[in-house]
């Protein structure tokens, strides 16, 4: 039953190397590293291998006839796209916590599965350690499922709780994230919420079934945010988070999208602080689930590939159960949300076609305004609101359906 | 790949009928109930059913060749053993939510799936609707886990709230509990721990690999409790809560025990409130993992009911995967704990052999003793302390190891 792995790893950074040290500890793993792949040869590691084993031609991976598996963790979605399509294609089985690549290319990806019969697995794509994929995949497997919310950036979170709880001023906590390795070699990739829109549509695909495009989905980040709205937040009693979610609206459709979000002391994702990730989902009959973990650093994300790399030596694979759904719903934008809007420049409730103004704060220090507005229409202003270093966050509310 | 199920259903109470209207309600189930045995004929049920498909006679759905499928929720552990291992024998798979059965069973129920190749799935028994059995199964299948432990009991849980976030009395929340229809028939089964207990042998198994007799587990409830230990523990700024563990002491060695702790705020079972269960994985890479949702009431166990029958359209089944690894470690309660009781007979801490006492209170409305006893002799002495009224609770440490 129970089948022997033998790992060509390429990418020996800090998840690589924590990948390596994890496998060598564990004793039932019933699977070892073989090869390792990196660009540069003379780069010096903390973790020592035999190096033997290390190489930086990649055909010495692909062309081991006794390698059943390739673990990708390379810090470059191009190169991991090469590594993972020619895996695929010689029917050797991939793991991969490449988010920003699979996000990008999964419709193909499934098809290359289906075609070569190799499977691609990247729970540890998103949120660390928490097996997300892997439940709504195989336990939350049915339509009972209704919406999927919670934060699934660690370095955005960990800045965000400097902020709030510990008052250190934002840049500060920038700074200290990325020497604790919590942020991409990128930080804007964080911060800009992109790196929360690759997960959310990883995980929309085994929630609902449906690929949708990055490009399609609304996604505003943190690094507008502006003492004021600190300020703002606190005397309200609540936290700004970065917070993904995708919920159907009804049975036809469903949204997602990327943004802020006041977040009060009622909500599970309320006290998901520092670099931990927080998921919520939600269905008809259990109500709210909450699953809580570590989402960034190496370990975590090792241990989370090490549990796919178990899974491997079952034969275990995606079967993207969803998709083949009758009645998908489709992704649709055209919903009220109710929204935060901290702005400099004057012009810019002119430009913001709001359904309704609820409030307007204007003081010499800081304006803001609260209101009704389109997610079709934000998306359409995102770039005029990040050139103008305007702040939005979601104040939430249930959706208001705009056929009704 | 994916099979049509026709469900045999045993037992149409809460459950049953919870069951019955999701699987009618899931487009997608690819499922449908065809015959329901119920004991009683006659009783009035809130869900209608067509008769036609309603037996008295087990054999209507044993001897049926359509039905590849029994669900098994009858409330009654001898009746669930017989419906199991009948199914498991004749080759038919079964899911059941009956934990006490499972529990005391499972050696047995696990080699009558490996004889007869019937797979026999159960993530209804362990806390509701959060999918703890199948996870630590398959994403937590590694040495890496250190500890599970957590609230696995939901009236008893929702017990204690209403006293300690609600200023309520005992009773009056107990009677609550079962108005609201979270405590089990026999509300006794949940109070004294044994409803943890269950639960807790079942994740073990499932954890660690190995099976340990209930009656091995030193148990106990929370029905002693008294009016001076809840506000002993709100001075103290804890809440009592229910929990139940399983933890390694070191790599040869675990150890496991269900009672009533003092909790900490800073600790993510502290906020598991009313009928919500919340369990803790605790592995080397990871840290702590946390899932929470509803572990009582008749639709979140229906949901998960309606997961591990979707699951068995996919042919899955347990493997028991860590049962077969070396080295598994062994059951071990020679361990020390600090503990608090509460006593009102005097000699009490006689008959108790501390090993090191570190606080005692003696008034005329209130007597307690903190100390650390080792955990077989708190099994020893457990219908001593249970007959005199002794309320016991766990001040967590770390285990205090005594071949060190």
């Amino acid at each position: 039953m129970k089948q022997k792995i033998s790992i060509g790893l390429f990418g020996f950074g800090t998840v690589g190397q924590s990948v390596y040290k994890v496998l060598s500890g564990v004793k039932n793993a019933n699977a070892r590293i073989s090869r390792i792949c990196v660009r540069d040869l003379t780069k010096s590691r903390a973790v020592a291998v035999d190096p033997a084993i290390i190489t930086d031609n990649p055909d010495d991976i692909f062309a081991d006839p006794e390698i059943n598996l390739i673990v990708e963790v390379v810090d470059d979605a191009a190169a991991s796209y090469r590594i993972v399509t020619m895996a695929l294609r010689r029917g050797v089985p991939v793991v991969s916590g490449s988010k920003a690549m699979i996000a990008r290319h999964l419709p193909e990806l499934i098809a290359l599965q289906r075609e070569h019969g190799a499977a691609l697995l990247y729970d540890a794509s998103s949120c660390g350690s928490i097996p997300v994929i892997r439940n709504l995949e195989e336990y939350y497997d049915n339509d009972l499922l209704l919406e999927v919310k919670g934060i699934l950036n660690g370095s955005s979170n960990y800045i965000l709780s400097r902020v709030f709880d510990h008052n250190e001023g934002y840049d500060v906590a920038l700074d200290k994230a990325q020497k604790l390795g919590f942020a991409e070699s990128d930080p804007s990739f964080d911060l800009s919420g992109m790196d929360s829109l690759f997960k959310l549509v990883i995980i929309t695909v085994h929630a609902v079934g449906v690929y949708v495009d990055p490009d399609q989905v609304f996604t505003y980040g943190i690094s507008t945010i502006h003492d004021a709205d600190i300020r703002y937040a606190r005397e309200k009693g609540v936290k700004i988070k970065l917070v993904a979610q995708v919920a159907k609206i009804d049975e036809e459709r469903f949204t997602m999208f990327v943004m802020p979000e006041f977040v009060s002391p009622s909500k599970y994702i309320y006290s998901v602080d520092n670099e931990y990730n927080g998921v919520v989902i939600r269905g008809e009959c259990y109500d709210r689930q909450f699953m809580f973990g570590k989402g960034a650093g190496g370990l975590p994300t090792a241990s989370s590939i090490l549990s796919d790399v178990m899974a491997r030596s079952y034969g275990y694979r995606y079967e993207y159960k969803k998709m083949s759904y009758i009645d998908l719903p489709r992704y649709c934008n055209d919903v009220l949300l109710r929204v935060y809007v901290h702005y400099d420049t004057t012009d810019i409730p002119e430009l913001l076609p709001f359904e309704c103004v609820h409030e307007q704060f204007i003081s010499k220090e800081s304006k803001y305004i609260i209101g009704d507005i389109r997610l079709s229409v934000l998306m359409e202003s995102r770039d005029l609101l990040s050139a103008n270093d305007v702040f939005v966050a979601n104040i939430p509310l249930s959706f208001i359906d705009l056929d009704d």
